[in-house]
Parts: C-alpha cells; structure tokens; sequence
C-alpha cells in the first residue's frame, strides 16, 4: 500500500503489474493427470504420439506465451480501448503481436488431425492451454479463439474451394473470424433475423443487412476478417428453418488468397463495453452499396445448425473464460489476503497484539473458499466438457456427445453464475483496494459480467436445459450423467470423505424428484407453468454437478494423500478436501428451497402482471 | 436500438440521457403516508409547524434539482473523473453548480433545530429528499451528504468558538467537510492508526500523518475543506482509547470565516475507482512541513466516540445509497422491458407470432420482482431508520436509539448486498445492451459496488451486530424489534395475508432459535467458534426485516386497495402484495439452510489454513 502511496504520489497510474499466478499449476496437474487421467488417452490411436511430455511442453509454452504476451497488456487493453475515428479502427500494438504469438505456436488449429497441419492434441490439454490465455488476458485472445472457431466450422461444413480459399489463411493468423448473428431489433430471437441474401447468377450471394454485437467485427490486427453471417435467402420461410449460413470476407477475397477491394462491410460503429474492453463489439453494415459478395455455406436452410456447432464451442469457451477470469481474481485476492496485515483474531484483541495477516480472519478465509470452490470446480467442469469431446472424437463415443449436448448450458452458465461472484468476492477481500483500477481485481469484475449475456443468456440455457436438453434422446443423457455420479459415489465408499458423499446423495434425490415432477409436467403440456422457474433448475443442476466434481476431486486427493512426501502437496491436498467439504455443505443444500419452489410449480413470477410493476 | 444504431454510426457517444424516472412517486407517497405514517408525525411538538403541505413541496423541490442539476451530469461525471495535474484538482462545472442549488435549498441543514438556521424538518422527509439525489448522481451528491454529517458532527460536539468558526460556512455552502479516518496500513483497524497531534502553546495542535481513502479529501468545488481527523495525542494509550478528533481545515481559516494561506494539507494522490468516479477519493498528507493545525474536538481520547456520531449517520447513508441506486437501475430495466420486443411465450412458439415485449417472459418478470422486492425493500428499511430517529429525536423516546442502534448495521448492509444485487439483475434485463456505457445501468452496477465495502465492511457489519449490537442493553432491541414484528402479525391476522404471514412465522422462529443458541456459546466464552460464521447471521437478519416490513407494506396495500378507484393504484397495490410474496416465498426461506450451518458451528471456513489454499 505504501508502495501504491508512493506511486500516486509520483503521478503514476498502474498500468502493467507483475501477474500473480494465471493458474495454480499444482491444481492444473492435479485437473489433468489424476481427475482426468491426460495419460489415459494415449492409449487411443488418435493420441497415440503424444505423451506426458509433449502435453507438458505445449502446456509450458502456453503458459509462456501467456505469460510473456498477454499477461502484461491486459490492463493496458482496458485503459485504451479499441477507437473508431470514422474511418479506421485502432487497437494498442500488443494485440496484435500477442494474436501473431497465438498463431505462430499452432494454437489456432492444435486439435486438428495432422492432415490438416494440427497436431491431433486432446481437446482436454487444448483446453487448459485455452485456460492460461483467458486468465491473462480474455479480450485480447477473444480474437484468437473466434477465429479458430470459425475455422472449426469452416473445416466441418464448407465446401472443399471455400476452406482452400480461407482455412489456411485464419490458421496461420492472416485473416481472423467471427460470428455475425444477431440485429439490432432481433436480440436471442435468431428466428426474426431480416438479413437477405440474395442468389447471384455464379452461384454467389449479395448479403443486406446490419448486425449487432459482433465481438471482433472490426479491428486492425489481420489483413482481413472472415465474417460468418446468418441471413435469409428470398422467398425463404420465416422463423429459424429460413436461415442459411455465409461466408462474408471483409475484404473481396481471391481463391489464392490474395485480397481484392472492400466487399462492402462497414464497421456502422464501435459498442462501448463495461468490461472486455479490449475486444471490438460491432455494429456492421453489410451491403450498404449492394456490393457485399457471400458464399453460402452447405446447404440453404441449415444455417443455424452449422451455426450451433460454433456456438457450443463458443458456449463452452464462455464457461472457461468465466472460470478463469474467476481463477486469476482468486490468486489475486488470495496473495493479497497472504501479504497484507490488518487487525486483530476475535479472541485476540489487545492493542498491543501484533495485527494478523488478513487471510487470518474467519470470514476472509470464507470468502477464498467461496471462490476456490466455484474457480477450481468450474475449471473442472470445462475440463470435464473437454474429456467427453475427446471420448466422442477419438473413439466415436455416441454417449459422450449426448452427456456433452445435455451439460453445454451448464458448462456456459455455473462459470458465468459464480465466476463473477467469484470475482465479486475478491474484490471485498481487497477492499478499498480492490475498488480501485490501481488493483487487477475491479477489471476481472467488469470483464466477467459480459459472461452470463453472450452466447445464449442465463435465461436461455435454463430453458434449453429444462425445455430440450433433458428429454433429448428419451432423457439418456441424464441417465449417463448419474450414472458418471454414481461411480464416484461408489469409489468413495468406506473412505473418510463418507460423510461428504451421504450429504450428497440426500440432495441428489431431490434432484432426480424435481426432475420428474417437472418432466410429467412438461409431458402433461403445462409448459409455462414447468418452464416458468427454470432458472432455478439450471442453478440446481449447475450445483449439482459441482458438488459431484468436488467429491471426486476429494475423492482423487484423498488417494493422493497417503503417498504424497511434500508437506507443500499434502497442504494442497488437505485444501481440496475442505473446499469440496465447503461446497457440499455451504453451496449445495440451497437447492433444496429451489427444489420446493419447482416442485410446488410456484407462480409468484408467471402471474406477475406488467402494470403492477 | 435504431436510435443506438443511427448515434453509434455518427460518432456520437451517448453522455446525458433522458432519465426514466428517480423513483416511483406513487410508491415514496405510499411508503411516507402510508406505511410510515409521517402526518402523524406533526403531532408532536417539533414537527408541529408542518403539514402534508409542506412536505410535498419540499419533496418537490429535492426532486426538482436532483432531476435538473443533479441525474443529467450522472454519467459525464462518471465519464470524466476528477482529475490532478500534481498541483490542482479539476471537476466538471456541473458538480459545482449542483452543489450549490443544494445548499441554497437548505438541504445541507434541513433538519437543524430553528434556532439553528434550519426547517426542524422531520428525518423521514429529509431522508426521502435524500433518496432523489442517491438516485439521481450519487456520486456528485456524496460531496453535501458529507458535509452535512461533518456539521452534524461539529454542531453536537465542538465549542462553541470552532461552531462559529466553520459552520456557518458549511452549511451555506462555502466549505465542504470530509472525514478522515483510515491510513495506508490501517484500513479498518482503526485503533493501529499513528497519525500525530502534538499539542501547541496556544491549544491547539499540530498534525502530522498520512490518511488514505478519504472522499472528497480535495476537489476545486468549495472555498475551503473541514477535514475531521482522528489522530492520536503524543504519549496517549494504545488501541482506539488513545485517538482524538481535530478539526483540520485545508486553508487557515480565521474566526470570522475568512481564508488564510494553506494548512499544508497535501493532496498525494487520487484513487482512480472502478465507479462512484463523481467523488474523488485521496490519499492526503497532513503537516508535511510541520505546519498543519487541528483543533481538538471535545475531550482527548473521545475520537473515535464522536466519529461514530457522523459514522452511524453515514452508515444509513451509504444504506439509502445502496437502496437508490439499485432503485434507479430497476427503473431503468423496468422501462426497457416494457418497451422492448423480442421472442415469444414458450406456449406460441410459432415464427409468426408476434414478439412480444420482453417483460412478458417470466423468466424478465423474475429479475424485475427480484429487484423490485430488493430495493423497495430496502428503501423501505432506510425510512424505518429515518422514522426511529425522529422519534428519538421529537420525544427523547429511547428506545427508538436502542433500536437504531441495533439494526443500523443491517440498514448498512442489507441494501449494501441486494442493491448491487438488483444492479446485476438489471444489467441481465438489458442483455447486451446494458453490457455497454450507452446505457445507464452498468454504471449503476459499478457505483453500487462500492457500497459494501466502505463505512465498515460487509464482514465488520456482521460482527458488529453478532457480536456486540445484540446484547447491548441486556438484548433490548431484539425485544423491541419483535415487537414491531409482532404487531404486525398481529394487524394482519384474518386478512388475505395470513398464508404470507404464517410463512413468516415459521422462519422468524428458525431466527430466534438461532440468535439463542450464538447467544448461549458466546456467553460460554465460545467467541470464535460462534461469531466464525456472521456474515451468515447478518444475511439472516437482513432477510427477516426486509420480508418483516414487507409484510407491513403487503398489509397497508390490502387496506387501501378496498378503497382505491384508480386502475392504476390497485395495480400497484397488487404488486406490492405480489412482491411480498415474491420476497417471503422465493427469498426469506433461504434462512432455512444458513440457520443450520449457524447452530451446528459449522467449523469449515474456521479450519481453512492459510496454505491449504
């Protein structure tokens, strides 16, 4: 503090700090190799070249990367957000270096097969990779895992001139991606999108029309930007089944991929962000002077379904940043909380007793713990995400993707529920402190709250959840999800984390009720009366699966523990274990209110009526 | 959003908007007359020259500068912080002229005795002006609300010779006032702080020390600044017993209020805030040059006693502002939901339904009865408070103080947490939009953090009411808060309300239990075992009094609605009936499960180790 005194005192204004920690590596580790068993894959023939040490080398370099490139810009970024002079937008130099690093490594395209220059890494260590960026700098990376998204769904869905014509140019970093879906009076209700395209003689589209909130939209980072854009062809029916899905290149794009005159794309203006700053949010115009070119992608009508591959990556992306962003607070708070002192233990206090580090008290160890529970169980939970698409990938695991499918709403929304609360926390551990920019923890706050909004809202999910998700497949991916809690339940019989696990298996059947009465519900077709609290059952499963991946954490320290020599890993251990302890008994018995609240199909919220607001 | 769309492509950023609304007049009117009955108030003797009359125009009138002079600066002043150029402070003009419409009003003293230049207006009426301006700019308001508090201060405890000295002059407006407690390595343990006074020939002192944190500490507003320090005699004891209050002007100030050189009060430095950027938050550097004078305030010793004169006061200060600007951003989201279309029921989901306005989703209705029940609530508490200092202070009643005394750290912290709460609810109304700084509600979101944290933390609200506020007295203000309690319950007995009521009941005993059991073991000497988990039992309290007095508010609703002709009264009356239930069905239970975790001393968060993290 007095170092922060001195600064002020000089007129200085922080702008880049010496980064804590981005992830606690002990836990990462612990994440991969015991919770997930890393290793396990390279039993399978799509990971068979890779080993412990390739997996802990590409994790060094993205950690370095991180570290050395994204890290100390990140409040830079936010202080000097993107500028639109009219003509040209202006990012700080860094981005556009860091970006360059990104690709340069081979992150863009890590989980690519090797025919396609990937390096076939598990989607599990690609996502702890992704980890360390979105802890060191989410808005600058934004840019990069926009764009390996896009490239994703180019690779799975266009046709083999568009991906020669743009693939390699995204993968190596020349051109970046985005999705341009929503507009300006349109929101989450995709189905009313007006954009038109409209069929050209060469089999081409002239696209018309203005979207809204495009993350990356502009920037002057790449040489061109390769816009994937739902629009309805003419004559195309209305709601969702009339959209179909376009590459939209920024600049006219030739098929060796040199670059022609403008296609017509203009940046109408930049969206001025509470957080997240350092990412450009959009306002386009495509086809102002009805000379914006797009090429349809697969077949008409399916936009939105190629579209939704993206999106679930992008939604377990949202997940992930929330989580870390969560995580980098936590380390943050949690070294401030170690260094600072201040008053006095309640048993203690005497003038002449010499103050306490705050990390002491009580109720600051409660707010750690509140925060090392939700960051380390949603890191687990991505990582879990990760594993299931591995499962599917290497060995066409069909449940795998079902289990995947029906968690995706949960993986988007735990992280962004309690990541900012996470966050939240970290903040009042800091204090004073940490209400000011001179401190790294307000900005982790601002830059979460965009989380639990883009990508499908906290709404949204728990409709998709409760209204699709659980019945899809006659209601198997519930079934494989229990049966996944099961086993854990069952390894951890007869251990010392007993007690744990009996307080979890009460709440587990009041889920699997709420679950059924709703279901009959939904069956009997009182659809607004089941779906009318379902953000509550989203909270409800979130804390759910939660819980589980705590018990299981506990379950895999406590093996760990009688064989762990260091009394550094035994602490590490020792926390895992009261984390998952204050989980369960802290956090996971507020579903049992919820669960009446279901159950009863309360209606205080569905007859609320407008004008007695 | 075309409007956006259309500004956003001319290169305008949006600073003064049009605002919604500062509070819903029908539910001040409703919470003044009807709950809180303030015309009974003019039967005692010091309101006697009041009437319904003279309130309205008083209300008129705070509402009038708060919307003219105060709400369209809000977000330019947010926008453009105070500024420091190594030797002076800058402010944008309009705080200035805010400033001084405030006191030209007389609002600096409304409630002064005549006698002493003010209107002996009730605390009731003046906390309702007060609530305008937190709504309207809290950040330019906090500046009078300040010097208000600082006079306060001085008018009950400083000679009669300083009184002259310096109040004429705050109170017109001349000078502001400040408080200056905390230091660089102190933050909340105040008894630790080392700022000097060393006592001087004539009697007065010389100061010396570095004070952090101070609003208001320097600005180029008014003439001069009464900075009350706490500061520490030479050779007097340790710990808190050992501070003293001096006032510390900025300027020398001569007995007949004229100005001399400076008082070498140095500005080190500003804070730069996440929100609340209006205020200016410093570091200050007294007596540098060994040439700072203070006066003692009152006897040496006593400081921190007097402190909490103007504390207390500005606890329900930052309550009200917690309140009001989770009021304001309610407002805001309330109007947006009702004017914004996007999607369809979830039972007409065919594409060529018409969108109809998002507040008609219940999922929207959710967040809004959410924050209405919040911050109604809570506005609802700060007048309660408002209520029971009037009546301390028109009839010496003392058990209204003993009351106060007992839920001023709930009226602190309840609004502190939910109206930051709401704020987040709000943003999530706008989705996207409210993500950005062209709307008003992120700003609301990022001012309202502030809130619990300054003026004693969340964590110290809990121990203060946990471990010291419920036995003072021999435990009289619980008994008399249960007796308010009581009597409302007893009032709605066989009306519609009784199912509400009997929820309520049932809950209020789960308190009384638990207060008895934390009672018992802190009796026994248990005091870390009992007081580890307050933040709890602050929550728990919180809940009980907001769902009390909203209880109250549902019982006054039904009384009137039998005799309202207005469509658009009963309309609000039902949703107050309806929030009360949203409060005391969706919210109040939740005490269920933090009840457990208090009786049983949950040890978790005690038995966390510092390196287990």
């Amino acid at each position: 503090m007095q170092l922060l005194v001195l600064m002020l005192s000089q007129g200085l204004h922080i702008q880049d700090r010496t980064v804590t920690q981005l992830i606690n590596d002990k836990d990462l580790n612990f994440l991969l190799y015991d919770v997930f068993k890393l290793e396990a894959l390279t039993d399978l023939e799509r990971y068979q070249d890779h080993d412990k040490n390739t997996f802990d080398s590409i994790l060094e370099t993205a950690k370095g990367i991180a570290t050395d490139y994204f890290a100390p810009h990140n409040a830079k970024a936010d202080h000097h957000e993107p500028s639109f002079d009219g003509k040209q937008v202006k990012t700080i130099d860094e981005v556009k270096i860091a970006w360059q690093q990104f690709a340069d490594a081979g992150l863009l395209c890590a989980q690519h097969d090797y025919a396609d220059g990937g390096m076939q890494l598990p989607t599990l260590v690609n996502m702890a990779c992704n980890a360390y960026f979105m802890s060191a700098n989410p808005s600058t990376v934004a840019y990069s895992f926009l764009t390996a998204a896009a490239a994703n769904l180019i690779q799975a869905f266009a046709s083999s001139e568009q991906k020669q014509m743009f693939l390699p140019h995204m993968l190596s970093g020349r051109f970046a991606g985005t999705m341009a879906m929503t507009e300006p009076n349109v929101g989450s209700s995709l189905g009313d999108l007006t954009t038109k395209a409209i069929s050209q003689a060469d089999g081409s589209y002239k696209i018309k029309g203005q979207k809204m909130f495009i993350s990356g939209g502009d920037q002057d980072i790449t040489e061109n930007i390769v816009h994937l854009v739902l629009a309805r062809i003419q004559d195309a029916p209305q709601g969702v089944k009339g959209i179909s899905l376009f590459i939209v290149p920024k600049l006219k794009t030739n098929t060796d991929g040199t670059l022609g005159e403008s296609n017509d794309v203009q940046l109408a203006g930049l969206l001025h962000k509470m957080g997240y700053r350092g990412t450009t949010s959009t306002v386009l115009s495509f086809g102002e002077n009805d000379n914006c070119l797009g090429y349809l992608i697969g077949e008409a009508g399916h936009g939105l379904k190629y579209m939704f591959k993206m999106m679930n990556e992008a939604r377990v992306g949202v997940g992930l940043g929330a989580a870390m962003i969560g995580y980098r607070g936590y380390l943050e708070s949690l070294n401030y909380a170690k260094n600072r002192p201040q008053g006095r233990l309640v048993h203690e206090k005497t003038p002449d007793a010499k103050p306490v580090n705050i990390i002491e008290h009580t109720d600051v160890k409660r707010m750690l713990l509140a925060q090392k529970s939700y960051v380390e169980g949603a890191l687990a939970l991505c990582l879990f995400a990760a594993r299931l698409i591995d499962e599917h990938q290497a060995v066409q695991d069909e449940d795998s993707a079902i289990l995947l499918d029906l968690i995706t709403p949960v993986v988007k929304s735990f992280p962004s529920a309690y990541g900012p609360k996470a966050n939240d926390l970290a903040i009042q551990v800091l204090g004073g402190a940490g209400y000011t920019r001179e401190y790294p923890v307000e900005q982790c706050y601002r830059d979460n709250r965009l989380n639990p909004i883009h990508e499908g809202t906290y709404g949204i999910q728990s409709l998709d959840l409760l209204g699709r998700k659980l019945w899809q497949h006659n209601g198997k991916g519930l079934t494989l999800l229990m049966q996944r809690i099961q086993k854990t339940l069952f390894e951890i019989q007869d251990s010392k984390l007993t007690e744990l696990a009996d307080v979890y298996k009460q709440h587990l059947a009041t889920v699997q009720k709420t679950t059924q009465v709703l279901g009959q519900a939904l069956h009997q077709g009182n659809v607004s009366e089941a779906l009318a609290n379902s953000g509550l059952y989203l909270d409800m499963m979130g804390k759910t699966i939660i819980a589980w991946l705590w018990l299981e954490m506990a379950n895999q320290a406590q093996l760990k523990f009688g064989t762990s020599s260091q009394q550094e890993d035994k602490a590490f251990l020792a926390g895992k274990i009261q984390a998952a302890q204050y989980f369960i008994q802290w956090e996971l018995p507020e579903i049992e209110h919820q669960a009446k609240l279901l159950m009863n199909f309360d209606d205080t919220c569905l007859n609320m009526q407008s004008d007695w607001f």
